[in-house]
């Protein structure tokens, strides 16, 4: 069932010692810039540097005492092996995290140092589901999706209620789409607590799968991850499909250029380490051309802060 | 006189619509790591990229109103330059802001933004002096000092005063010093609110001219430009080196290797993008080799983010 706005403020309860308050930035400049009010979400202070950990830890905490004294298990190169490793470490169960043997160096060791117990694969989907279902197998452990599931798409929904919190009143979110598990969040307690105000995802162009879907109405494939953003690269989930399909008001596309610019700009004026996949939406803003965002009061949420400091993509 | 506490107190009330009350961060991987308890105040989020807004604002704030019709001059390559701009701008009178040619492209933007005038001279500090001078006697503008000042320590002393009244109980604030502005500053906050805290002034081992001030009680040049510390280049002034003399504790020096291992850190592990003037206070308690930093609760100030993001010292 799509969670209740109480299932939403349970879950922002259950998780609260897990997770931070995270801070809402906002710059002159970039105001200026644009003829806009933009309020920033800072997921990248969170644990474990992305929002991913607010679902992760909803679900985990969710397990009664037996399952989860069995463990977690979750195949991932990003983000929410992380977030399970660190939930998990929090509730002293294990974590089995299936990562490809291409995963980047940083993540193996964030999932490494939070103790989850990495079982390395190739690097195909196909492999990634055949080794997680062993591991489950002979462990027992619950499976937790990145996405598609209603404990994840509650956790994720305590960023958009704590941003709704502060800045109280917000003619626009606009949050990235990559499986939909923020996406569907942020529009639930949206649709809650501000019923007027309009839900807009930003998808890079290169990867609009989402985009596709919302108007077919059913889940189109990413056809190319040749995005810089990699945390966006993924197909949307039949949970999160519908609750977009509910909520969401529209979806748009920014240009791979314009996110590249986006994500310098905010480092530049926002002071903050952001990865590229949290400057879709401002890149997104940048790209429109009609006045629909002008004068406007908008929420961005900036999703995580995990990027590779030794290769930045203004200098490739 | 030296700043009382009252004059502190009516400094930071004066600049409070000027400034950002910025946000302190800290780190369970870095304490960890270090076996300490740091609380990084972070004045990389401040208007203008810096705490220099703080001092600046509070000079310019004072200003009887017919000196302030005649406007504010200073000569700087960095932030102060920005600072001094920002307040008088805000204030409504002109800034007239000497800099050398060589300085660099995003400074000079920065002033441009904020409506400064700007006056080039060839980079040696005559020429910028000498420059200063002439506008100065053709307009009747105000010399701003960047630190040797009683108005510009009071200012800066309200950044420690915010770290204090939000943190409650520090064993010990690290501060790094250029011209011992903010240092003066930090250590006259720290006597009047903690007056058993110790105060300890970091700087680069390649710029160690306040360790040898501090020793032999009269201003040492700085013998070399060398250190990546850009903004810690700078000679004492005759009133910051009595209030560093009277009311810090000790100079600890940072190695260059590990100043970029710290500011590197900070990035990855803060998720915020400072400058590497700003990481000697972590490197220095890095570098040393006894234990009087564990298990201490540990305050630091991170001094600003204005950084070249095409150049990062990690990557040459």
């Amino acid at each position: 069932m799509i969670p209740s706005f109480t299932h939403i403020q349970e879950a922002h309860q259950r998780i609260s010692p897990f997770i931070v308050r995270t801070p809402v930035l906002h710059s002159e400049a970039i105001n200026k810039m644009l003829n806009t009010c933009l309020f920033f979400k800072c997921e990248n202070f969170q644990n474990t540097g992305s929002f991913k950990l607010r679902g992760a830890s909803n679900a985990i905490l969710s397990l009664d005492e037996d399952s989860a004294q069995k463990g977690v298990a979750t195949h991932s190169s990003g983000n929410h092996a992380q977030a399970v490793a660190y939930a998990a470490q929090k509730r002293n169960i294990p974590a089995y995290i299936v990562m490809p043997t291409n995963a980047p160096k940083i993540k193996i060791e964030g999932v490494k140092e939070y103790g989850g117990q990495i079982f390395f694969c190739e690097p195909t989907l196909a492999a990634r589901e055949k080794t997680a279902e062993e591991v489950i197998a002979k462990t027992g452990a619950t499976f937790v999706h990145p996405f598609n599931d209603y404990r994840i798409i509650a956790g994720q929904a305590s960023c958009a209620k704590e941003l709704i919190e502060e800045v109280k009143m917000l003619d626009i979110i606009v949050c990235p789409v990559g499986g939909g598990g923020l996406l569907s969040g942020t529009a639930l307690s949206t649709h809650h607590l501000l019923p007027n105000t309009q839900v807009i995802a930003a998808e890079p162009a290169l990867a609009d799968d989402a985009f596709r879907s919302f108007q077919s109405g059913k889940i189109e494939p990413v056809l190319s991850t040749a995005t810089i953003a990699d945390g966006l690269r993924t197909s949307l989930g039949e949970k999160t499909l519908d609750i977009m399909r509910k909520y969401v008001n529209r979806v748009i596309l920014a240009k791979e250029e314009s996110i590249i610019k986006a994500m310098r700009l905010i480092w530049e004026r926002l002071k903050i380490v952001i990865e590229p996949s949290c400057a879709v939406p401002l890149a997104a803003i940048m790209d429109d051309t009609t006045d629909f965002f002008q004068g406007k009061s908008i929420g961005v949420i900036l999703t995580g802060g995990n990027v590779d400091l030794d290769k930045l993509p203004w200098q490739q």
